[in-house]
């Protein structure tokens, strides 16, 4: 029995009545749990045809798995304070925090329930001409503000302490770095891709590269990252793009949160292949899917150079070449973290609807040998893409 | 008035006798203060013809300025604390903890006092026949064990916490990497080196390496540093080395030790080229030095690499090849930062013996712009210097 667990939907409402002032008195609020993730509790309170929120609460172990995957309560407290950290310079594109509460481990916040998830918009092929430009400024902003360039040495050292985050970054490490390029009990195979990942298993100078990306996953704290930001940590309209869940937010190197959603792109661009659907409207969505990338590198490297230029306090770091540099290693690091977020959602523990939702094994496997295959290419050949049209030329040559 | 400041001899010996049992209790102890340093207060409390030890004291500003530059008490538990993490691996070479005190920001320790200052012994010339092998292992084995090689998840990211160091590290960016790259009032310049040195604040590409350089000082906690590791922090006999004064310590690039442990033998290098002696026996121990580093590095990567190899714990960094590139990593990284010390030591605040021994201003000047020269050297050319013979060729030249 975990004490701080709401007893009820009763103790719900009295919790969000306590601290927000979004509902009369007299409103009749009802509470759906609609958690779908995997690790807390989620339940949204409406007062039907009026407003909503959502409480957010964490228990001290892993939702689906129960108290065998114990995880820290502090997750809860991080996920507060990057969505109230991200909201001073990118509050567009994050939910409002209403409220949190520590000795409860939950979170009031706004609900953002009239938008889509981004994963199932893109498996649908939904058409979304703000998407790229709103992931991008919200990446350029909220990374370029919580890092060296712009905060001053104690407020940078001071966050760095706040968002120390080792349960949540140790699901990383071993999902992401570890247990794809070995044979782990925690992955799931797709049996006809088995050879090919035998093959990727014996890929010594692979695991050349997938080290130096995990030794700066564990070693770079040069921003506040999001840390999760895949497909699922995104939801949508035409004209609106909401982040949620920073839970595994931590001190990272930039290009992670580029790359975690450079790989979920090219995650559903691999899956589109063989997904349900007439195949000229598959390609051509294919073909939407690439300026996407072409449009978030664009609005992203556009911004952030902007915020590098213009609002750099370090003095050190006001240097047009430096911050040139700075820029391409950036681009380096995200394909390669593109490269390992394509290889673990194929091939480890958490898949990706984009590719399970192709029912055949067969078919599914092809689209999934390409995710291999383009993951691999990634982390192998990153320093040597040079540009997004390099990136797109290598991407095509999968469909030859 | 600083409420825990000791108010005279008689609580200083009263803290020692409550806190150690090293003395008898009719002995009769006689208080020394001993600090050179600029930031503490050092007393040695001693027994005549017999025991003693070392009490050192932080106030919460800098000791030779006064309250007007104020720093953080938190020094003197880092120092505490890291001295106690480096005797777990590296015992034979820094001074037992006796007792920490956090309400005074007071620690008793060993008394190296029958040692001498590396510097002093290096301006001497003075045959240290294991120091190379002392401080290559000191290094090898504090930085390993202290790195995500060894540690596990959350050990590390449990110290990375407990060792940030904002007040001590903010000295470092300054006096590092901002002031001797622009015309700042903390300088301090020999009259005739300043055309030398106006040239080195117009150099933009060097600017561009030191920003780099900086950059990885801000953000790579890759393990914990002494952070402050020149030859005034090292202490000496023919047989012993004794490292102390970590209260710079925190988690950053491994290179930053090496390079100025590098640097300094390097400022003794050139300072040696006008100090006073037979030009013969001057020569004779530039050779000598040369000799040192390559002992130095040879120390440090057969027992760093040997480290890797047998007691890396982290399966993903088990790899031979991305061994090897790490090692060489932290070779040029520590050239640049041996760079950095050489150029700071010449021309910032801080400036160190073997060159300020020189008295005439004009002969100080040459080997002042030997040291510059070559710092530039190591900064800019530090991803192509791949061999210790390399090195040693480039230095030679300085004398041509």
């Amino acid at each position: 029995m975990i004490e701080h667990k709401f007893a009820d939907d009763a103790a719900i409402i009295a919790f969000v009545r306590r601290h927000t002032r979004l509902f009369t008195d007299d409103a009749e609020l009802i509470v759906s749990e609609i958690g779908d993730g995997n690790i807390n509790f989620v339940y949204r309170v409406a007062e039907p045809g009026g407003a909503s929120v959502i409480v957010k609460q964490a228990l001290p172990y892993v939702r689906i798995i129960g108290e065998a995957w114990p995880l820290s309560l502090d997750r809860n407290r991080i996920e507060a304070e990057a969505l109230v950290l991200e909201a001073e310079h990118a509050g567009e594109w994050v939910p409002e925090v209403y409220h949190y509460e520590q000795p409860l481990a939950a979170i009031i916040m706004e609900d953002v329930g009239d938008h889509q998830n981004l994963r199932h918009a893109l498996i649908a092929r939904r058409n979304l001409p703000q998407l790229a430009e709103h992931l991008g400024l919200f990446m350029a902003r909220t990374l370029f503000y919580s890092s060296d360039m712009h905060l001053d040495a104690h407020q940078k050292k001071d966050l760095v302490k706040r968002f120390i985050n080792p349960d949540l970054c140790k699901i990383t490490e071993d999902l992401f770095f570890l247990d794809p390029f070995c044979d782990h009990e925690r992955n799931a195979i797709n049996p006809p891709l088995r050879p090919a990942v035998e093959a990727l298993w014996r890929d010594d100078l692979l695991k050349v590269e997938v080290a130096e990306l995990k030794y700066a996953f564990l070693n770079r704290a040069e921003a506040l990252l999001h840390g999760d930001l895949h497909s699922g940590s995104i939801f949508v309209t035409e004209t609106s793009t909401q982040v949620i869940d920073p839970e595994f937010a931590y001190f990272g190197p930039i290009g992670f949160d580029i790359g975690s959603l450079i790989g979920n792109l090219l995650l559903n661009w691999c899956g589109q292949h063989q997904l349900a659907g007439e195949a000229g409207e598959r390609e051509a969505w294919r073909d939407w899917l690439l300026v996407q990338l072409e449009q978030l590198w664009h609005h992203f490297s556009r911004e952030f150079s902007r915020l590098m230029r213009d609002e750099t306090t370090d003095l050190s770091l006001q240097n047009e070449h430096w911050q040139q540099r700075r820029l391409l290693q950036i681009w380096h690091d995200s394909l390669g973290f593109a490269g390992t977020e394509m290889i673990r959602r194929t091939i480890g523990l958490a898949h990706v609807a984009d590719l399970e939702s192709i029912e055949d094994a067969t078919q599914r496997a092809q689209a999934e040998a390409m995710a291999l295959h383009l993951g691999r290419e990634l982390i192998m050949d990153r320093t040597r893409i040079n540009s997004m049209e390099a990136l797109v030329d290598l991407i095509c040559q999968l469909n030859d």
